[in-house]
């Protein structure tokens, strides 16, 4: 029998990116990435409609457009044939949500809603729906409703019903207009299919759905605002497939946009980090996975259901069968760093690096790496863009200390990245004291193969021993691997998710292992984070919320 | 007679600079400006021996560079007969000091100690001795000396005695070697005269001299350090010299070169902030100037005595004859927008404003300007340099807050200029809570003339009308006008400060008036500005001395 072939396709923040993988050993054949056409909108909508403070819209025209060109690149990169090509899946940024209409056309599609800021699709980190959530997290608060502590206590405003409310409450002709509210990866999966499958690792840890309970009662809903009331029904869906399993077939007009077969299977559509947690052969508990990206995800499979503070979620199944699948999270680790590069760093380091010969960002780590722990005096919350994990509260800024008038750019850059690791202990030290023990980190995505200073400042600040997942495209492997699932065994693919991390996921020989002198110089460190964490950010001084609503009124 | 003029040449942080002015109507007739060949140094010595954290150092010889370059340059642009030249003065930034030798060279031309940190100039904001400065205080505080409540209760690392300390306690052979500490001001002036006359001003202001009572007692100086009892009568001098009055005439030797005539005569040094506040034709009480620069220094005339916390000094007659004047200040103003510029403006500005042929600081304020109050969620404390007034506190750091990954920098910009407008009216509050009344401010420098939305901004936050000095030189013009009344009226000048005030002071048409719907919306953000600055500068949090202390660490 001729080799076969996955397809896995991930849709990140900028950009998609489709691998295709030998489904014998998870090797990675070709691979090709489209940066979105429109790139995130936060200020003006294509057409100049000005976007208030927090928005974050995305085309869903630009995800079509991926498909479009990366597969027919990757298919003739490698010349492998498409009749050996078994299985696609994709995978997603989440809650990335749209209204569409009755035939599931995007509602931004319309002519005469281009200008209709609520008719677009609403990207992750769009962070307008806070009133919302608000709202949300009190009335489930009052009502006692127990679907919270699944979510660490608060439902964040990126999620799907904030979403959806801000919808009702700014633009109720829209809600109306809007057959069904969906996450951007069952609508790109519905694209390819030509039918609606939606996910369980969406619905479960942005949606609220539960396996064996469902969503929360219409009650809850009509509490929330009457017209909500029956908003799974007339809205969303209950038809919720389980990971790995199979959304339906390439249709034919997707087959001759992309170069496939007709008939390809394809698998329930995933979440970015989710996805992952195969991808670098975790086959078990403990082993929490950080997906670094433009944010990081926290993925980590356990055997005990426990109530950790502030996590983004534990669903049972949700990231691996027969283990509970916590998520938790920062929102913004690459975009600190690319934030820094275009707007903080000075000219002459441009030249430095064009000098040299290398980016930027190389540049700056260079410079970074050689400052001892501490020397800068600097110390960062890492609130650029909210806290997901353990505050859950989008309405928290950024803050920098320490400068004096010799700070340098590396060492505000370097403050950022040990931001996010002071930011990533405080989650570990939830799980832990919650009783959910963390006992080994991995990392996968482009900067922890990129930055080992990164890595270890991160294994210096955790105190622990750090893997590196193997493939540069963790991700967009695993839904290749879930691609392989959904094709079968029969077919040259795998039956289970467990068989295919088997031979398919691997992580690198080299890790970063806790340096003790390190350690024990970041404890200050930390300890002045945390001093600094817990008064910004538990009620002491609200001034970046009250800086955040002074700003609103000012742009109104 | 022919018309007289006068030469005034103000010291400042990076470069010196001449100017040559009409004594009948106090016009500059010829400017010229030298940077100092050697800069600031807070890295390396010239030879490349590295400097401990938060050292500050100059050269010496840079000084004598400026009179050089600068008044051969003023002579020969305004063509002017060096006979008509009655008089000149120069003022400095203080407590700049050095050691110098009994023939006063300073110790760090000697060959064997050019490698020898202590044997340098310190600059003003050489911030090494807070140790010192600490002990000083402790020690003051216990003895009930009552010369600390004339300092606004706390001695600053910046000034004298800590310095001579620091000098004592980590290099006492350099102690030993010195045979006396000169402010900088006094010394360049002794180049001039060839024979030494020490000025009340820096006298009063930075080294704890009192009109009536002298310096502190033996005993104080004992109980910091033995060796240091006869510190004044064996390392400084009780022969202090009235401000107004002549210091000497200029030598031979420098007559040949600078192109004046032997026998010029010149006034007392001066510090350049009090330098300028007739420049501006003040005259009187409760008129507060703000002298802008690399830092802001406010002067202010009353017929009250009070104790002002943290006011950097009252001193009978230290300004103008008659008057209690008081000092305060920001030590971080126009540096703050330099370590930006320099540190943090993105390439793509330099970029733009180089198509549009401005500088980047005007391109920032291009931008900024058009920022509505409050929009950008942004605030900092003016701290990159530690508080002058009203904390008395070097080791206080930079700190912003409310950033997110749309913050731009020009947003940044405006937010740090708005933090010393802030720390301006902390100041301005000390004095009124006082009982210091604050009518009117004035303002004068580079930046008071040439950025027009940071004096509105400042009229703002303030509520109070701003008066800006007609001469973007009004240090170096109040110098000209000293070395006017050192020549006295007999030889073309004044006799009294008030009379040359009276006919060469002078203030722009244009003032900056607070609107008052700006007033409302600045309140809320000084007053968020309010509360970081007592959690960060009272106690609460130390966070940012601990800090300091690391990096210290670190660095060794």
């Amino acid at each position: 029998m001729a080799k076969k072939y996955s397809i896995g396709v991930d849709y990140g923040t900028q950009s998609g990116r489709a691998v295709l993988v030998d489904v014998s050993n998870g090797e990675i054949i070709a691979q090709s990435t489209k940066m979105y056409t429109h790139g995130v909108m936060d200020e003006f909508l294509p057409d100049g409609t000005k976007l208030e403070p927090d928005w974050a819209i995305e085309h869903p025209a630009d995800y079509i457009e991926v498909l479009e060109i990366t597969i027919p690149a990757i298919l003739k990169e490698s010349g492998v044939n498409p009749e050996d090509v078994i299985g696609m899946a994709i995978d997603f940024t989440a809650c990335t949500m749209l209204p569409v209409d009755q035939n599931g056309v995007p509602l931004c599609f319309r002519e005469e809603l281009k200008g209709v800021p609520h008719a677009w699709l609403k990207l992750w980190k769009h962070h307008a729906a806070q009133y919302e959530a608000n709202q949300l997290n009190e009335i489930a608060q009052e009502r006692g409703e127990d679907f919270l502590a699944r979510y660490g206590g608060k439902i964040s405003s990126e999620w799907m019903f904030p979403k959806i409310m801000q919808i009702l409450d700014e633009a109720p002709e829209i809600y109306d207009m809007a057959d069904r509210f969906m996450e951007a990866t069952d609508w790109v999966t519905m694209q390819l299919t030509g039918a609606e499958a939606r996910n369980s690792c969406t619905a479960g840890y942005k949606a609220l759905w539960h396996k064996k309970k469902g969503y929360p009662s219409k009650e809850f809903f009509k509490a929330l605002n009457p017209k909500l009331e029956n908003v799974v029904e007339e809205k969303l869906s209950t038809n919720i497939l389980p990971q790995g399993a199979k959304a339906g077939e390439l249709t034919a007009e997707m087959a001759a946009k992309t170069g496939l077969l007709e008939g390809t299977a394809v698998a329930v559509a995933n979440v970015d980090a989710h996805v992952a947690v195969p991808a670098v052969g975790i086959t078990g508990p403990n082993k929490m996975l950080m997906i670094i990206g433009t944010s990081t995800c926290d993925i980590m499979c356990s055997e005990v259901e426990k109530e950790v503070p502030g996590m983004c979620g534990v669903v049972e199944d949700g990231v691996l069968p027969g283990f509970y699948g916590y998520e938790a999270g920062q929102s913004c680790v690459g975009d600190h760093f690319e934030w820094f590069v275009k707007n903080c760093v000075p000219a002459t380091y441009y030249d430095e690096a064009k000098e040299k010969g290398i980016s930027v960002y190389k540049l700056l780590g260079q410079k970074a790496e050689k400052l001892k722990i501490g020397e800068s005096g600097l110390v960062a919350l890492d609130w650029w863009n909210g806290n997901r994990s353990v505050l859950v509260d989008v309405d928290l800024t950024g803050m920098m200390l320490g400068m004096t008038l010799t700070t340098k750019a590396e060492e505000m850059y370097r403050a950022l990245i040990e931001a996010t690791a002071f930011g990533k202990n405080i989650i570990i030290e939830a799980f832990e004291e919650s009783g959910v023990p963390v006992d080994e980190l991995y990392a996968c995505g482009g900067i922890a193969k990129k930055d080992p200073m990164m890595m270890q400042i991160y294994a210096d600040v955790t105190n622990k021993e750090i893997f590196i997942g193997e493939s540069d495209q963790a991700p967009a492997l695993g839904s290749a691997m879930f691609g392989a699932v959904a094709a079968g065994a029969a077919k040259g693919g795998y039956d289970s998710i467990f068989d295919a991390a088997e031979v398919m996921g691997k992580v690198e020989e080299r890790t970063y292992k806790p340096i003790p002198e390190n350690v024990e110089a970041y404890k200050k460190l930390y300890a002045e984070f945390k001093i600094l964490h817990d008064y910004f950010g538990k009620g002491a001084n609200d001034v970046m919320k009250r800086l955040k609503k002074i700003k609103a009124e000012a742009r109104k």
